[in-house]
């Protein structure tokens, strides 16, 4: 199941300097609340650091988390946004989720946090 | 025939927080009121959500009860507006018609709410 | 022969919203009046619509009966213009004609009016 | 040989209104002064007329005739600018010459003229 | 292993005019610090040099001697970028570092100095 | 060897005027002072004449003059820029060279000159 | 309802001589006879006549008339097959129908027919 | 759990014809059986029925329960052909595996039968 | 170092049926035996399978061997093949090696085997 | 000056086995013997080794020595062919020449050996 604690940081290793990171994960997948199916998307993540940087192979794992989770698009990509931010307090970042097509709908949600 | 009564919403996850929900349905279809003939159209939703989300699956239904109803572009446009609006209340809505080539035209049609 | 007595109109179903439709028509032909040789060109026609809209398949009667008129390219595309301002009042209107190649040259005419 | 006279107009059929003609000729051809060797080049010609336009098959004439005319990319660009605005005395004109591979360059030549 | 004294400049042949220089070079790779798996990413270098340019050769060679490193894609962009700016001393330069996918996730990470 | 009494120029044809000429050449190529290989680039020189336009021909026989000299991408685009700039006296001009591949690198100089 | 009285057909101007004929048809629905849920296919008839051709605007009507027909793929692609045999007689048709995607699957059935 | 059980089959309405039907499917994943990590594929599967046809809605729950098993990319792709085989007995079947990127690595696996 | 002994096998899951397994690995890196510079090339494996295959997480460790390993592109090419062939005795196999460019020259290596 | 002398071999590592080595060199240059102008192609030498290869910095070393040679493309074309099988006697070899736009034409050369 999906949690903080899986969650890992390394220290910014230019903390003095406000610099750009950006990872994409093509392989996002969970499970609507509603009908069972599973669900798929491309999660972009784009953020400033403060203190800490996000390690990435903590942040495969917690992704993977929400294979068989059940949850709203809404939510899954307002809880990833809140739960990055309160691991790493960065000085910004941004969280967008593509959707595939499900009933016809493909859908995009774009949330966004600021210090 | 299109309700409004099918449109279901869902308490938005994270209402202390302004972030765009965008849903792309590639398949609506309704019926020309003049020559009784299927039109086919891309609707384009995007929003900035307040109390309430769109549920997506209710969305599915109701976007299909249109399938053989006889409307215009410009009516639909601004009917399915006015009722995702009054349905979720939302800070801001956009919908985007995008119609197949009928009798030789393409059409677009596009129309804003802002609370 | 061309004539604003083919447009027709309906009402606005929402006067109260500033909302923007665009036509776009492939198929426009009508006939060049110095070699009497066929044009061909791409008509698109955007607008706010006021308290009338255009009707689609009165529009494309419209458009076919420039079949066997001959006429200039500005000369049409402005005329185009005068005659939907006339039929529908709009807050703003937009014609768009581009031309294929003709003699080598290919053609584009841009004319605008605001109310 | 080129010549002005070659150009014909006719009365701009709108001239109360501002809009765009834009002409693109993609066969010019003329000779290089230098070499004797044919160049090759796309011809665009926009303007916003006033009270004449630039009547299309008589442009074509015009522009076949610097077929044997030896003559520089800057010099033929900017003389069929002055030539086509004192043919017609638009509101403002832009040709743009863009040359095939010579010696291995390839040119483009922007001029404008505005009333 | 990775050092400074690996590159070399040259003096700027026009000291006295600002003008861009990039160097685009494709076949960065290092290894990951936790897992000990290859890295690889494009590194993309632009500046405006001062007094000295770095000498492109000897950037290879800075370039190619992180092979064996283990390192964190955020603190290698960053070192590379005090490093260059150590050994050129520009009026500006931007380093970034665009990464292949590795269990999924694709990165890039945008690092700026100015004087 | 590269030399600026190459180049030749021929008198505006219309210096009353502002207008943008561009010569793109595929098909420079110099050596490396450094290792003796061949370099290969693109030159895009752009500029406003002023009271002379650089001729042609006489333009690729200076820019295959640097056919066997030894020469740094920063110094011979500089180089380039100095030498145009003094023969034509334009009243502006930008010289960009894109370098082909070398060690795994690939380079853009761009350098700017007015009057 | 689909019937294969709305085909309407027209004497082959050409009896004589062997050729193609082939209509695309990209707006075809019908209804899942599970899920009750609106379909949606490109369908692709092509054809070698015989005595008759179908006619265009009948071959229309007789598509549409599937709208609202619960009917699984195989079997509406043979069914049309079918239908278009038994109305012209071809010497040999074929029927392709391409389904957009339903539950994450997409689909597409050939089906052929030769006198 | 992954089970032929789930696979539903409905009579082919035209077994006198051999013709082809192709489902693709983008969205497989199951679990890698060394790592325990996610693997994701398309899956294209063609086949010429001959009693039976494969039911769309349950090919999806089949699919989609491989979701959390552990199986190599050989043995699951082979595991679909065999139970698809055995379920509808088709006249022949194709069933081709593409794999996302995992370690660098991206796989294709291609397996056919026929009776 | 490169070493037959890191690659690992497991039992063909379908030794019954000869079918195509294909693994194309972008990210293979050696050094030049003559330069000491850093080499990169696109492997692509593919084999009909007997009684073993190659895993896939061993055949990326065997691949990552060659890192610092001086040997020349057609060595490295056929001692995979060999290597590969001798740890799962394939009934036929084919590796390709597409090598970025390296002193102007990409190259491509294509060895076969049938047993 | 070009010279056989230039190009090295190394022992085919297995002479035993039949199998295609391809390079490609898109930065080849010589000279017009008619003009004195420089050519610009791209060089494809691809062959099946017999009991030694062709080195590829000396094969660089050699293609760069045509550059200021005054020879035609087919004689050009031809020679390599020639000196590369005296070099290294394959089993077989074809040499391709593309060629740049000269004077508006663009040219192939194709070769061929077998022992």
């Amino acid at each position: 199941m999906s949690d903080i604690k899986l969650l890992e940081t390394f220290p910014n290793p230019r903390p003095g300097r406000d610099y750009l990171i950006e990872h994409t994960f093509p392989e996002f997948t969970s499970v609507c609340p509603k009908t069972g199916q599973p669900d798929f998307a491309t999660m972009v993540v784009s953020y400033v650091a403060d203190k800490e940087c996000l390690e990435l192979k903590s942040l495969k794992f917690y992704m993977n988390a929400y294979r068989n989770e059940g949850i709203f698009y809404e939510a899954v990509t307002n809880k990833i946004l809140d739960d990055l931010v309160a691991a790493c307090k960065p000085r910004s970042m941004k969280v967008i989720s593509k959707w595939g097509a499900r009933g016809g709908f493909s859908s995009i949600i774009t949330v966004e946090h600021s210090a």
